[in-house]
């Protein structure tokens, strides 16, 4: 990919200033277009060698356009500030919304190719963090985050004298960093290894451009139409449809299945209850204040059927954990400002630091449970979400989360007594409305539903527990019992 | 205060019990009252000597009512996350939206106190502190935010030996951080000075209440019904009424004033103003990049009248700074979560850490501006703006940031041609809608609004530049020179 970026084609000043005034007025109308219509964001990775102009790019670029809207980010690289959290969090955290365009100095790939460069991964490890990457930029493309990825390039034999005039001269000194430096002598031995990664990462809907940077001008011509090509493109794509509205099911999952195989029957009586629902919350506290959960932390998730006790399974597990330590994150409608950004991002913003916990009253399983059966989104978008989740889950068990996910079901006998309970209980009639009676009616599309999710997303690093919900106690014990176990075994 | 909460009052279990019952019950019917209609969120401030019960008080209240809309934080005590944020951005970023209630196990009370009781401040500093703080819990209170203070307390003459109990029992030994060992230390010597800042800082809106913290059912059985008393009072005041429409403005301002000094006919000609401008920016790029900028930030805001050329100012002050250590932030609308918080927080949440640059395109003024003239607020609302602008800006200029503040005007005269340019411009046209126009016909009112906003919130701290805007090469140049001015003078 690089060949044909070293012809050190040139531009010359006045041929330049020329053509920027067009490009300057379509990128700023295509920006204008885009803020009042605030169909997709944008997102810009501007790496490259140093010397090969991409700090000027990005210092030009939120001159061409409105600079009100646009983010230029760089990252920190030690990745202090995710605490705990995923490295991809950083990122994450950093995702504009929909209408707007973000500038990433430092992106996903900083790290791995670093990391490989100085030989500290494998080839294998190296590349299976290109496929996650591959997969992660396809989500972001599919929730409307589009990718401009460009590579400023420079001849590796002129690189060292190219560097060596930035860091002489003392106004431009400063950008070269020790981690560039690191970057630019591994580089110059191992130039092939980035142009495969280049080539394995550039796919359809997010394609690297590598920008010759043998002469400024052009370097930053080139850059800019990239940008207009792009807007262009993206800009001129219909409108989102609307999903379709899904058909209605009418026959139950073939039987026998994950669910028709739960003994709903099983109880557990008060004596036995009050004990070991004591001492599990015991031996979990315990374990939350042990020295190597500081280390460590856990994201517990709750699903389950309407009245099926998720409610008091969570709140009898949030007994168990000093309030400082837990955060419970109730998932309802979301917010304009998650509405905009891609549909992990709501989950990601509330992920635990190194000695926390996080419990998620209903979750990202949103998306192929309720979702998937109102037919709020399209049947495309929650087929994917299956493979985004378990990569979701992957990263927070690869920084040490402990995860533990329960599926708390009910029998529809059992479900009907509760609704009319709460119809009849004066302080519990605002738990139950028409929307659960309606669900109630889909029970087969949820079960439906349900199996598939168990299907595809019960992984060995974050496996599900299902929950036989009729008798409240044995389900909060039962839930305790996994919740203890699963983070004694983590420590 | 501590002499009424030192009574030893005892609760036996049993009759904790069979008043918690009702207790939860109201409670909890409370905290969905308030879900559902979230016109507050309350505040719940739980300080206290260590064995006093308030982390008891905690860890309970979150099985009394719903844990998953409670939010418990301990802060950070030595500050880090704030990254050279003012102190109060640690707690400004807790704040919960209406409708939901957090507990703060450290508050802005922890640290003042605590300094004060080990005597690394002064008498006068601390009394300057308390009176800070009440002018933020008023303002806290008037935007929605309620706020229940307890202190749980013990005599003085109990506090060593309930203490050495607490850390002799390895349950509960964690709990006595050396923070609160010091807190100890000194408060037996000084308690009095404690009830003299509880006295101090009691106010209608949000008094103390000492919960006598002798037995550890009565505690809790006072906390509990503190917090019922004071969601009963906030939920049975009416929902807040739309504020009045403002009665327009037909007399311009007494001259002379301020904006009628101003030389509008001020001119540049082409060849200085590229040549001022160059090395103004040359000089202020390079301020920001000297070492000592490391320990500082710097926060400018631009406000101005429609088309007297804000967007260029900010444009050409952009341009000068390296775009990985520049945020701008257009203030536009608010979103859904900034609503649900106090008027400020979606400015706090934006401010620069040590070494940033930050660019408020429209700031915190709209209040006593936009929505003083048209009515979005009460004018209650927009008087009291005033100090709680000018406290803020104090918190932001005690913590290193350099604050700049631009006022743009421009003559009518000049104001319509530009009108008529956009307008007659193809892609200028999105700059200009009839709303322009309808401002254009409060000139009076906006006038009278900004000479208030002069003559409040121009401090020596953070004192406003007018901007005469006819000419805009005078303009950018003069925005250009102050703000180089006053990141040279704070170096």
């Amino acid at each position: 990919m690089f060949a044909a970026a070293e012809r050190g084609h040139r531009l010359d000043k006045a041929g330049f200033e020329r053509r920027l005034q067009e490009l300057r007025r379509v990128l700023l109308a295509a920006q204008y277009r885009l803020l009042r219509d605030p169909r997709f964001a944008l997102v810009i990775l501007a790496h490259g060698e140093p010397s090969a102009g991409r700090t000027e790019f990005v210092n030009h670029l939120t001159t061409w356009i409105d600079p009100r809207h646009v983010a230029v980010h760089a990252v920190d690289p030690d990745g202090v500030t995710a605490a705990g959290r995923p490295p991809m969090w950083r990122f994450w955290t950093l995702l504009p919304p929909r209408g707007r365009i973000t500038v990433l100095l430092d992106s996903w790939y900083t790290e791995p190719l670093l990391d490989r460069l100085c030989r500290r991964i494998g080839r294998r490890a190296f590349e299976e963090r290109l496929a996650a990457i591959n997969a992660f930029e396809r989500m972001l493309d599919a929730d409307h985050h589009h990718l401009l990825k460009l590579w400023f390039h420079v001849p590796v034999r002129d690189l060292k004298r190219r560097v060596d005039a930035l860091r002489r001269d003392e106004t431009t000194a400063w950008r070269v960093t020790p981690e560039e430096r690191e970057f630019v002598r591994a580089f110059r031995k191992r130039s092939d290894e980035v142009e495969k990664a280049l080539a394995a990462t550039s796919t359809p809907q997010a394609p690297w451009r590598v920008i010759d940077g043998h002469d400024k001008h052009w370097a930053q011509w080139q850059a800019g139409q990239a940008l207009r090509t792009l807007l262009a493109s993206r800009l001129s794509r219909g409108p989102e449809r609307p999903p379709p509205r899904p058909a209605p099911v009418r026959r139950p999952p073939a039987t026998p299945n994950a669910l028709s195989a739960l003994d709903l029957t099983a109880t557990l009586d008060e004596a036995r209850y009050n004990r070991e629902l004591a001492r599990l919350q015991a031996r979990l506290a315990e374990a939350i204040r042990r020295k190597p959960f500081r280390r460590r932390s856990l994201v517990a998730v709750f699903e389950g059927a309407d009245a099926a006790g998720k409610g008091g399974a969570v709140r009898h597990v949030a007994e168990a954990i000093d309030a400082r330590f837990l955060t419970i994150v109730p998932i309802a409608a979301p917010s304009d400002e998650e509405r905009a950004r891609p549909y992990l991002w709501r989950f990601w913003r509330h992920l635990p630091v190194h000695g926390h916990v996080t419990i998620f009253d209903r979750s990202w399983y949103g998306r192929v449970l309720v979702e998937r059966v109102e037919g709020f989104c399209a049947p495309a978008t929650w087929r994917r979400a299956y493979a985004e989740i378990n990569a979701f889950e992957d990263e927070l068990v690869a920084a040490g989360t402990i995860v533990a996910k329960f599926y708390l079901t009910v029998s529809p006998a059992e479900q009907l007594r509760r609704f009319r309970e709460r119809e009849s209980t004066p302080w519990k009639r605002f738990k139950i409305g028409p929307e659960d009676w309606r669900n109630r009616a889909k029970r087969h599309a949820y079960d439906h539903a349900v199996l598939d999710m168990l299907a595809e997303t019960d992984t060995p690093a974050a496996p599900w527990t299902l929950i036989e919900g009729d008798d409240k106690r044995f389900a909060r014990v039962k839930v305790m019992r996994r919740l203890v176990e699963a983070v004694e075994t983590a420590l």
